[in-house]
């Protein structure tokens, strides 16, 4: 042993440590997918809902001088509740361009996870935030026009470089499915994103039905934090590949030097410490995809990928702060667990079942799954 | 008998008339309700999904110089196929200003014509037309800006000349109620409307799922007409207060001098002959709630309602026609079989169940029940 260099000795006990985690976590996957289909209700591959319907929440109204009105700025919620639910349903967020599409069924039209977690006996709240999709409306004049960025998507949601696939990416190569994943963007009704009005749409909703989960995807997941700081119903944030404004206590923003996005902009932002400590008070989980930088040279080749992985090493200084402070926050990056291939989206990628497993072990870790 | 005139009498024989339709109706209605019951495979009040899911459909692609691609202009559907299905599904096609929420749960929150006719054993497609809800966008440059129409369309919608509400509307008369129904329109994202566009999205969805029944509402309606020119696949159009574009055969266009909008422009169009024969090989069945005109001098007080009275009045000389080719087609004026109180959205009024039997019972005389 005493051959080996401190440096080597600790590449060695890394080298180590993941095997073992690649291990539990396969074990853990197989044993409670098998418990997953003996305690399942829907062995007959049903769906059996006991209602479903769809509102507006929160918004605004804003009046001309004629005294005629306008009601504009509400999310559009589309909600299923299968019989014998669980405590607590799920609110899903999506990320930017996107919609509720995102959570529904895949490009390639197999079951997303709005279908898997109502067989899994959650209710399922998907909503499109205010000013997107079905709650397309704002109060002041804006124009649109085409952005002929769907190659650039390709590229952000690390499916490749556009036209060519990453290799061993989950993400099916038929020409269909690409075009269902291009026509699955929608337009921002606004001239900039404003995360604060998303929020405070969601935190109305979570005030409305009461506890639940919280899961957010890209843009969303600083959407998810900004709502948790507005509502005291969020049970636990679960979080697919968040991107910016991870908020950290004042002073206390990592000033990584790297951890900065191609803007050049950190992508932390400073609360107060009371606000910080509420992300102590319910678990949070974070996963992040696959073709990541693992090395400095591949940066300016894939500038996106550079992106994630800054977000990723910001997630973990934050998750590490909540965790000092008494708080249960985790960060998983896929490929480290063993789960390889991973798009933006891993819910919706081939392999998204398997990414279901892994939560759905973690909520029943998190005693969330009753 | 000679003592009476012949206005009288064709007044009194009228009433007489309705007094039986009236009667057989309501014998009807408790009939298939009671049968209904009896069969329903949701006795629990539960729905069983066989799948759900949701998919692009039509749509084009452009590029700009640098040869990158713009997907638009598709329609955006959401699908569930409860188990034991009737062999036709439904698509639903909302009006102007409006997305699939049309069809979806009541502004206060009861079952719209999507559950009630998936608990019924019929398959749902709700769409979002191109350029609406989960669907916006469009190919050119366009400017939004906020309209101030919620007072006018509550007038549109005859729920009553606002803030009245008509007395006996089917209309919830709380504000939450009310602002939901306001929440439920969304922005076009177009500087005007495109019926052969929508339709054109629609034939391709028809041809994609195969025989269906087609419903329709207000705007709808004309996109139903237009859309059974460029698919074989309507087995049946059910359309709620058509607006707009009625086909009729070249050179037999009514001339009603009343039959115009308050625009002053006819409401029917022009096909060919061949064109028209279509109408004739599929039944259609059109209802128009109530609060029309019904003393001209009613028409300036109410210049919604006399729009909605012109366009049943076009409706029921297009229904004379294709029926005078062979065809099936049924115009509904419901206040003359007893129902009474319905708005321009009889699917969600609160009798909206009483509706659903109608329509349920029209489908069972075609033999599309099955």
């Amino acid at each position: 042993m005493d051959n080996l260099g401190d440096k080597k000795w600790r590449k060695l006990t890394h080298f180590v440590e993941i095997c073992v985690i690649v291990v539990i976590v396969n074990v853990f996957v197989a044993c409670s997918t098998n418990a997953n289909l003996a305690n399942s209700a829907n062995n007959d591959g049903f769906i059996t809902l006991k209602e479903q319907g769809s509102f507006a929440v929160g918004g605004v109204v804003i009046k001309n001088k004629q005294g005629k009105s306008y009601y504009s700025d509400h999310a559009y919620v589309f909600y299923q509740i299968p019989v014998n639910a669980k405590a607590y349903p799920m609110v899903f967020a999506h990320g930017i361009e996107q919609f509720s599409k995102t959570w529904e069924s895949t490009p390639d039209g197999r079951d997303g996870f709005q279908n898997i977690f109502l067989r899994a006996g959650y209710g399922v709240y998907l909503v499109n935030q205010p000013r997107r999709g079905n709650s397309a409306k704002i109060t002041q004049s804006i124009k649109l026009e085409p952005n002929f960025s769907d190659e650039m998507w390709f590229n952000i949601f690390r499916i490749g470089v556009y036209p060519h696939y990453f290799d061993g990416v989950q993400f099916p190569r038929d020409k269909a499915s690409l075009e269902q994943m291009f026509r699955q963007s929608t337009s921002t009704i606004a001239p900039k994103q404003d995360l604060e009005l998303y929020a405070k749409a969601y935190a109305t909703l979570f005030d409305k039905i009461g506890s639940a989960i919280f899961i957010t995807h890209s843009q969303g997941g600083p959407v998810g934090w900004k709502t948790a700081l507005k509502t005291n119903n969020i049970k636990a944030i679960v979080s697919y590949e968040p991107g910016g404004e991870f908020p950290f206590p004042k002073g206390q923003m990592p000033e990584l030097g790297r951890t900065l996005t191609p803007s050049g902009k950190s992508e932390g932002i400073e609360i107060s410490r009371e606000d910080f400590l509420r992300f102590t008070k319910f678990p949070i989980i974070i996963y992040y995809g696959d073709f990541l930088i693992k090395d400095k040279k591949d940066e300016t080749k894939y500038p996106f990928s550079k992106a994630w992985t800054l977000r990723l090493e910001l997630a973990r200084e934050w998750a590490k702060l909540i965790n000092a402070n008494g708080g249960d926050a985790q960060v998983v990056h896929l490929p480290e667990i063993g789960i390889k291939g991973n798009t933006h989206f891993p819910f919706s990628d081939l392999n998204n079942a398997q990414i279901a497993e892994l939560l759905k072990a973690w909520l029943k870790e998190k005693g969330l799954d009753k």
